[in-house]
C-alpha cells in the first residue's frame, strides 16, 4: 500500500494555491511536472496553471491514488475525513502545528478517520521525492533547492529541512538517490514501514537515515535486523542538549543514546556522524564483499602517505604485493614500488593502468585504493576511460580532490559506479565501514 | 632574504622550453603573468613566447632576482653555480631526482655552492604561488588546477602534488590563501625559515603546514612557540606504514609521532588530522578571541539539533539567553525559543536579524553559531546583506549546505570574512579549535 506514495498514477493538493510562492502552488506544479493527473483543491478559486479547481476531493468523479494536504492545521481533520470518504488509500500531511506543538487531539482524531483505510504520512513534512518515478511534494523552489539524479540510495528523514538541504548537496556532489520521505511526526507511517517497502524496492540497494527518536524500538530493531540492504543511520539528539531540542521539533523522545548505538551496531545497522559520512559510507556499499588488505597506487606522495597513515588507524591492511616485475619495467626508475606504489608526478595514465592490473591479479590484494592527482599534466583522461569501462573483480575506490577539472572526471567515474571521495581518509573510513557491515552480516 | 622568492622584480627560467605541456613553458608562462621581468634559459631555442632566448644567466646584463631550475638532474649543479656567480639571491630548484632517490651527493654539492650567497628552495618541488604578487611556478595547467583568490592563510608543504590539489580545492571552495610554498627536500630553506618569514607576513593571518618530517626539532619547537600567528600542522607519516612511505617521498625521517604531536601542542600549534580540518579551523581564526558559550539560531529544527549535540560532544556549552521577550514578540507562535533557538521553516530573514541582534546584546552570549537553510523560500536575501554588512561584537559563525544557490551567499559572505562551514559539526568542531588556541596561548 506505501507504493501509491511513490508511484501514485493520480493526486490532489488540498490547499493548492495560484500564488507562485506558496507551497500549495509549488507543490500542485511539482506533481504536474511528474506526469501524472493532478487535481487542485480550492474552494475560492476557479483554475490554477490553466487546471480546473474543485472544492473537494469528493466533487472529483475520477480515482484519486495520493491526497497532499497543505492547508492550515485547523483545516485537516476535516480534509483528511472528505480523503476517506473519497476512498484515497495515500495522504501526505504537510501543514505543522499538531504533536510538535503540544497538539496531539487533532493527530489522534485524524488516526481515528484513517485507521485500516488510508496511510498517512506526517504531519509536519516536507514531503516525499521518488528520482524514478519524479513524484515531488518539496515545497522549496527548484532554482532553491536542486533535486538529486537516479541512484541506488534511498533516505529517510525525520526533519524535512535536514533532508531538503542535504537532497540539494547531493545534487551538488553527483550523488544518486532513489527515493527520499520526510517522515516529520509519522503518527501512522514511520522509519521502520519505510525499512521494510524499500527492503523490497528494486531501486533501492542502500537506506540512509535521519532519526531524531523512534516511534517503537522493538519493531525498528526487528526490522533492521531482517533487513538484506545495508542501513546507515544518523541519531540526532545524543546530548541531553540535543534531546531536548528534539522534543521540541518533531516531538521525538530522543531516549540514552549510548543504549540506542549499541543496539545499531547489534542490528547491524551502520552509524554515521554526520551528513557527510553517511553519504560517504552509502557510496561504498555499491561494491562487493571483500577482505580488508588494501593496495595503494598514487601519482602523489603525500596523499599516499596519508592513505597509509589511514589504512593503520583503522585497522585495515596494506597488501604486500608479490609479483612487482612488469610494473618495475613501466614505473620511472625512482618510483616507489611497495605500498603505496607511488608512480610519481610524471607517472602516466598507462602507468597506473599497469598497477590496477598486476593488482588485481595478485592474490594478497583485496582492494585497491587508486588516488590520482588529475592537475598534473602527465595524466590524461586516458586512465578515467580505462576505470569507467571495467568490470573490476576487486573492489576499486579512487580518490580525487580539486575543482571544475577533477568534478567533471570524478562525475564520470562516479556515473559508472565508481566510489570517488576527496580525502584519502574519508576513502579508507568507509572502505572500513564497508568491511565491517560486511564481518557482521556474515556472523 | 627570503622576499626575493614571493617578490622578485626579475626572474630567470632554466630550462624554459617552446613546448606548451613541458613544466618550463608553464612556469614561463605562470611567470610572465605576474607582470615582472622573466628571462627564459634555454641554450637550444632562439626565443619562448616571443622573448629572447639566453644559453646561460651569465649572458644576461640585467639583475635577477628569481632563478627557477626546471633542468634534469645532472645539470642542476652547474646551474647553481651559474647562478650564484650571477649573484641571485633566491632559487627554486624544481627538478627531482636528488636525496629522495638517495642522491645525497648532488645535494651537498649544491649546498657547498650557494652557502651564504643564495638561498634555495627545493630540490624536488611544485614551487611557489602568491596570490598578491602573482609568483607562480606551480608547473601544472591553468585549466587542470585553478589558483586560489587572495586571503589570509599561507600555506606550506612539504608534498608538491598534496600542496597543488588542494590549492584547487581551495579555488573550488573559496578559500582565500596568501603565500604558497612547496618545499621537497628543503636542503636549504625549510619549514622552521618559512615560518619566520611568513610571522613577519603582512598579508598572512594564518598559518597552514603540511609535513612529512622537520629538519631540526628543536628549532622547529622554538619557532612554533615564538610565533604571534597560529600555524596548524597536518603530520604525515604518523603510521609505520606512512613512516615508511614518506621516506621515500621527501627523504623525510617521520620519528615518533606521539612525541611529534604532544611537541605540537605544547608550542601552541594547532593539529589537523586531514586538509578539511585544517582549512575549517584555518578559516575560524579570522574570528576574535571568545568564551566558549554558544547560541544556535536556525531554520531547520534537525540541524538545530545536531549543534547541540556537537556542542556537548566538543565541551562547549550552550549559553543561556536571558532577555527572550523581543524574540517571543517576533517569532511564530510554535518557535522554539531557548537553545537553539528555532525560527522554524517559517521562520523570516527578520526573525534571524532579532534573533541574532537580542544574541549580540545578551551577556550569556559568547558565540552565535547561526544556521540557514536557504533552500526555503521564506528566506529572501537580506538576511545575507545583514551578515554581510555587520561588524560583529562577538563571532558569528554560519552554516549552510547545499548547491548552487547556497554556494553564491555562502561566497558572499566568506568574502566578507564570515566563516561559512557546509556542516554544524565542522563548524563546532573548528570553534572548539580557536578556542583550545585562544586559551593555550593566554596560559
Amino acid at each position: 500500500m506505501l507504493d501509491s506514495f511513490f508511484n501514485p498514477k493520480s493526486a490532489a493538493v488540498i490547499g493548492a494555491s495560484r500564488e507562485s510562492r506558496k507551497f500549495g502552488h509549488i507543490i500542485f506544479k511539482n506533481l504536474i511536472k511528474s506526469g501524472i493527473k493532478v487535481y487542485p483543491i480550492n474552494p475560492n478559486t476557479e483554475e490554477i496553471l490553466g487546471v480546473k479547481c474543485y472544492s473537494s476531493v469528493l466533487d472529483i468523479n475520477e480515482n484519486i491514488d495520493l491526497a497532499v494536504i497543505v492547508v492550515p492545521s485547523m483545516l485537516v481533520v476535516n480534509a483528511v475525513k472528505e480523503c476517506v470518504e473519497k476512498e484515497i488509500k495515500a495522504c501526505i500531511i504537510i501543514s505543522s502545528g499538531f504533536g510538535e506543538i503540544g497538539n496531539k487531539k487533532d493527530e489522534e482524531e485524524i488516526l481515528k478517520l484513517s485507521k485500516g483505510k488510508m496511510r498517512i504520512i506526517g504531519p509536519n513534512v516536507i514531503g516525499l521525492y521518488d528520482a524514478y518515478s519524479k513524484i515531488d511534494t518539496i515545497f522549496n523552489l527548484d532554482y532553491r533547492q536542486e533535486r538529486p539524479e537516479k541512484g541506488g540510495i534511498s533516505f529517510i528523514s525525520q526533519s524535512g529541512a535536514f533532508g531538503a538541504a542535504i537532497l540539494d548537496w547531493n545534487y551538488k556532489e553527483n550523488i544518486g538517490i532513489s527515493k527520499f520521505a520526510s517522515i516529520g511526526n509519522s503518527i501512522d507511517v514511520n522509519e521502520t514501514d519505510l525499512l521494510d517497502y524499500l527492503n523490497k524496492d528494486d531501486n533501492t540497494k542502500v537506506i540512509a537515515l535521519y532519526l531524531e527518536g523512534v516511534k517503537n524500538g522493538r519493531k525498528f530493531y526487528h526490522k533492521l535486523k531482517e533487513m538484506s540492504k545495508p542501513v546507515i543511520v544518523i541519531k540526532a539528539g545524543k546530548s541531553k542538549e540535543g534531546a531536548k531540542a528534539s522534543l521540541s521539533h518533531t516531538g521525538s523522545m530522543a531516549g540514552s543514546y549510548s543504549v540506542f548505538s549499541s543496539m545499531l551496531r547489534q542490528a547491524g545497522a551502520i552509524e554515521a556522524l554526520n551528513e557527510e559520512e553517511m553519504f560517504d559510507f552509502a557510496k561504498a556499499f555499491s561494491i562487493l564483499p571483500c577482505g580488508k588488505r588494501v593496495q595503494i597506487i598514487t601519482n602523489g606522495g603525500g596523499f599516499g602517505i596519508m592513505a597509509a597513515d589511514a589504512v593503520s588507524h583503522y585497522n585495515l591492511e596494506l597488501s604486500n604485493i608479490e609479483n612487482t616485475v612488469k610494473i618495475k619495467e613501466n614505473l620511472p626508475a625512482f618510483a616507489s614500488i611497495g605500498n603505496p606504489i607511488d608512480i610519481t608526478g610524471i607517472g602516466t595514465s598507462e602507468m597506473y593502468k599497469i598497477c590496477i592490473e598486476e593488482s588485481l591479479k595478485d592474490k594478497s590484494v583485496d582492494i585497491i585504493l587508486v588516488i590520482i592527482i588529475m592537475q598534473v599534466s602527465s595524466i590524461d583522461n586516458s586512465i578515467i576511460d580505462y576505470l569507467k569501462s571495467q568490470k573490476f573483480e576487486k573492489p576499486v575506490f579512487v580518490c580525487m580532490t580539486g575543482s571544475e577539472f577533477v568534478e567533471v572526471h570524478k562525475k564520470v567515474l562516479e556515473k559508472h559506479g565508481i566510489p570517488v571521495y576527496p580525502s584519502v581518509e574519508r576513502a579508507v573510513k568507509s572502505i572500513k565501514n564497508l568491511i565491517n557491515y560486511i564481518n557482521r552480516k556474515m556472523q
